[in-house]
């Protein structure tokens, strides 16, 4: 399957830091080679967007197909990679549901992207309450710990 | 952008019909040559998965790039392609969040799973409730009306 980006993400972020996503202001710029603003009417009616990225940073070598630790912690379990979200996994595809503050032209400025700078975007959907997740939902505890700090640092009371 | 499927759909529904998704069986089967039962340890922790896919049996001809009334509807507005999910969209990407009821080896059988016998799937992802969409979602009406039908038929009762 060949992919060509649409787009790439420009982040005050440059590095692939794990927490702490919230303090980052980003925008996604969209290909003006391949688009013009139609290819976003209509979008600024919808508060969220999701965006399926990739993790280019990744290198293929260190992609992982089988378990680990999540973040290398062995106070969690080893769990398969595709019962984790780190970013070296197969295909290295990230998907985040984030904040839709402005678009102007091809250029859509976002709130809690977790992605950083320079980061090819395959794709953008708007986000309907529809398409969250339908009845209730179960996750182990080690999960609700790593996200702790994800969006926001508590310890900073951000 | 070079992507190899980590595995396939297999469902009762053959042909892309738009609605009533919880009527259809399906189950996600990990690519063998790639995976043993270790890429999915601990994947059985969690009520939910996020599946990225690719709709696959969409002519590289018939993607959209600019704006179109959702399901050729005249009644709703002509938005944009990254306004709405269909499924003739750069890329061809979907991305869906199912119910996990079992996962037997390589294996995964899911409920409410919106893609046809034979989709290649990108990745899987465990769904965590902190990756859902934060504050207030605000979308369009036409998307509500859109979505009336899609997972069941409340014509039918079910």
């Amino acid at each position: 399957m060949i992919l060509e980006p649409i787009g790439w993400v420009r982040s005050s972020r440059t590095d692939a830091i794990d927490d702490d996503w919230d303090a980052v202001a980003a925008t996604i710029s969209l290909d003006a080679a391949q688009f013009t603003s139609d290819a976003v009417a209509g979008l600024d009616e919808f508060s969220h967007i999701e965006v399926v990225f990739v993790f280019d940073q990744v290198e293929p070598a260190d992609i992982e197909s089988g378990a680990r630790h999540p973040r290398g912690n062995t106070q969690w379990p080893a769990v398969g990679i595709f019962a984790q979200r780190a970013k070296m996994r197969p295909n290295r595809i990230g998907v985040s549901v984030c904040r839709l503050l402005e678009v102007d032209g091809l250029v859509l400025r976002v709130a809690g992207l977790d992605a950083i700078d320079g980061t090819p975007v395959l794709d953008i959907k708007p986000y309907m309450s529809e398409f969250g997740a339908r009845g209730d939902v179960r996750q182990p505890d080690w999960s609700h710990e790593l996200m702790t700090g994800y969006w926001s640092n508590p310890a900073r009371g951000t």
